[in-house]
């Protein structure tokens, strides 16, 4: 495992970016229905995105049940690729999720995860090390150009299978 | 609009369990997607159900999209059916969505919306009638076997688009 850092490595973490659209690709046929694309990750957080018209609820906006579930994704696919990154092959589930609708989306939507804070990351880090397993609370939300449209918090557990990525 | 009753009119709201079927299947193209029925609507509130075929995760066991969606849609049919039996045509939004994944679902499952309690069901219909939009808070759940797999709560708005069903 590479050695424990105070920040989450970007970078690193990057080069499993095809691999994580893959994997939403493949093994999860909603995410393949709702058209989701896996679009960056920098330091604003993991971007996933999707088109309005396969989203669609009785208003023509998008659905409540799409925009939870992308931005649910952009939080698993965040733990997903920061475990990667330590070279840690885990399986990853959400255990609660709290999300608030502000304004209708009208238009295609990114949910956008932001990276953990700092001492979050160090918590995780540490206790996925010791115990090979651990929890982390994530952010991420919906924008339509200037306003927040939905706001999504998730704990996530995340369990080692093993010590290397396969 | 029928009178007041401190209970909803389970009867009356049944005689548009086939015209929510259509809504779901029609103008929710993500409600297809999961292949959501609508199965029964009685006291013990109404009955969603989703084959895991189409839902599942890289674990093979239930997406938690899709449980969430179908959960929340549980909710909405719930507001969409105990409206139209008060002969009011609404629109109906969530607000805000709350979620405990307490166990995975690993078979076809059913999300449950209970009836709202008697106070909350005066306090929406009351509201209703005065201002013509009323919020109203629910909670589903999904089973597996004896246990609890799944806790929702959600909160819903209603406002009357007209007077009369279409």
């Amino acid at each position: 495992m590479p050695p424990q850092s105070e920040l989450p490595d970007i970078a690193h973490a990057c080069i499993y970016l095809p691999a994580l659209a893959l994997e939403l690709r493949d093994h999860i046929p909603m995410a393949g229905a709702m058209k989701v694309t896996v679009t960056s990750f920098d330091e604003s957080g993991l971007s996933l995105s999707a088109p309005l018209a396969p989203n669609v609820n009785p208003k023509r906006t998008a659905f409540a049940g799409s925009l939870y579930s992308v931005a649910t994704l952009a939080g698993w696919g965040m733990v997903w690729l920061l475990t990667r990154a330590l070279q840690l092959d885990c399986d990853i589930v959400i255990q609660e999720g709290t999300v608030s609708y502000l304004k209708p989306v009208t238009k295609d939507f990114n949910a956008v995860c932001a990276l953990p804070d700092a001492a979050e990351w160090v918590r995780f880090n540490t206790m996925l090390r010791r115990k090979g397993k651990a929890r982390i609370g994530l952010s991420a939300s919906i924008c339509e150009g200037p306003n927040l449209a939905l706001r999504f918090r998730g704990i996530y557990a995340a369990q080692a299978a093993s010590r290397s990525v396969r």
